[in-house]
């Protein structure tokens, strides 16, 4: 193997991780598992309240001290270095395009899964863009946009019982120091390796294959992930 | 978990797999791999000859003795129990829909990842019908059309070091006792486990996946593969 399947160098202690949508149970997840690792978080939501409140939630939750805190999401978008974008599919472009002064040069990580749901269960949603995060991309031109954490499960990021979240978060970016960046901070996750996936022109499939999860998880009541296997 | 991963009661001894394309790499990978499971193996191909000289080359390599024969792709078709499709993408539509007699009634597992390459590497094709998988079904509206394969390795099929290959093959379909047995023939692969993976509408990222696999293989230089963890 040429390259470590952990970023060498990369150093992400210091930097605040901003959670746009984080009252949701994927962002509420994401920052749970980042303030345990040590990183300062903040929670953004539309409501700043709702966000606090949330926020007091999760540090209430842990027997750690934990530094997370509450903020609308424009102003989340502001202090965070890195942002996470953990927002529904519905409203993803106009939140984002309201907010490329706030997110300008920074790394942002888009999470989202456009999927739709129906009696036969869940299917992808077409994007005119792509994918989600080809959609951020495109509103988002001064800013280092990614895309991962598509498939964690926010039951497990939630359970303080799991200690190993048993999978790998696929990185995808046209900025190679940006997908190390964002592979540095899987690894912050107990069990998680970050992996880069390839380019932001293929995150539809990425995001589209947690149809697929959702599928195994109904057959198998389970939480699935994917691990990459030959690393 | 509610169900086993294997699955339970199926028995698929005594079927003939054919693998059409079968001289493909990928194609030979699978054949290899199921007559060495001690299958009866019938690689189509759309010259007879040709499949024939693959199909002795690959019982030549063996130690073990193997069942392999060659037929051009319509006998194949009309031979096999299972029929494995690994034709090039540019064809399958019209190549399934002129077997679509010798196809009736039979479980067809479609492994096809429509793909396009440029200099920045691969991409997922747009595909009229979603997904391969949809456009056999469209063109094949008597078989039971399954998906299945997508992500293997066909160096690693095909290599004789590789006693196990790590990775699991989600199967697509409708018909749950097709899907079924299409697990149990991905489980004849030492190391493989083959999971329900959802319905053919969610097959096109499963195929599209594998431009990411790609791009992991050049990032980390491997052959990358999946595995579902959860279950």
């Amino acid at each position: 193997m040429s390259e470590q399947s952990t970023p060498q160098g990369v150093d992400i202690a210091g930097r605040t991780i901003a959670v746009l949508g984080g009252t949701g149970d994927q962002g509420r997840g994401l920052a749970r598992r980042f303030a345990l690792a040590g990183m300062t978080v903040i929670i953004g939501s539309r409501s700043a309240d709702r966000a606090a409140s949330v926020a007091k939630e999760l540090a209430d939750a842990e027997d750690a001290s934990v530094d997370v805190r509450g903020l609308d999401n424009a102003a989340a978008a502001a202090e965070g270095d890195i942002v996470i974008v953990a927002v529904p599919w519905e409203g993803h472009r106009d939140l984002l395009a309201g907010l490329a002064d706030e997110l300008a040069d920074k790394i942002v990580v888009d999470c989202v899964n456009p999927l739709g749901f129906d009696k036969r269960g869940p299917f992808a949603l077409d994007v005119p863009e792509g994918s989600a995060a080809e959609q951020a991309a495109e509103v988002l031109p001064r800013s280092r946009v990614t895309a991962a954490f598509h498939h964690v499960s926010a039951v497990v990021l939630l359970d303080p019982e799991v200690t190993e979240v048993e999978l790998d978060v696929l990185v995808l970016g046209e900025d190679r120091a940006a997908t190390d960046v964002v592979r540095a901070l899987a690894d912050l996750i107990p069990g998680v390796r970050g992996v880069f996936g390839g380019r932001l022109r293929n995150a539809h499939q990425v995001e589209a294959l947690t149809a697929n999860l959702i599928a195994v998880n109904r057959r198998y009541k389970t939480h699935a992930g994917i691990r990459i296997t030959g690393l």
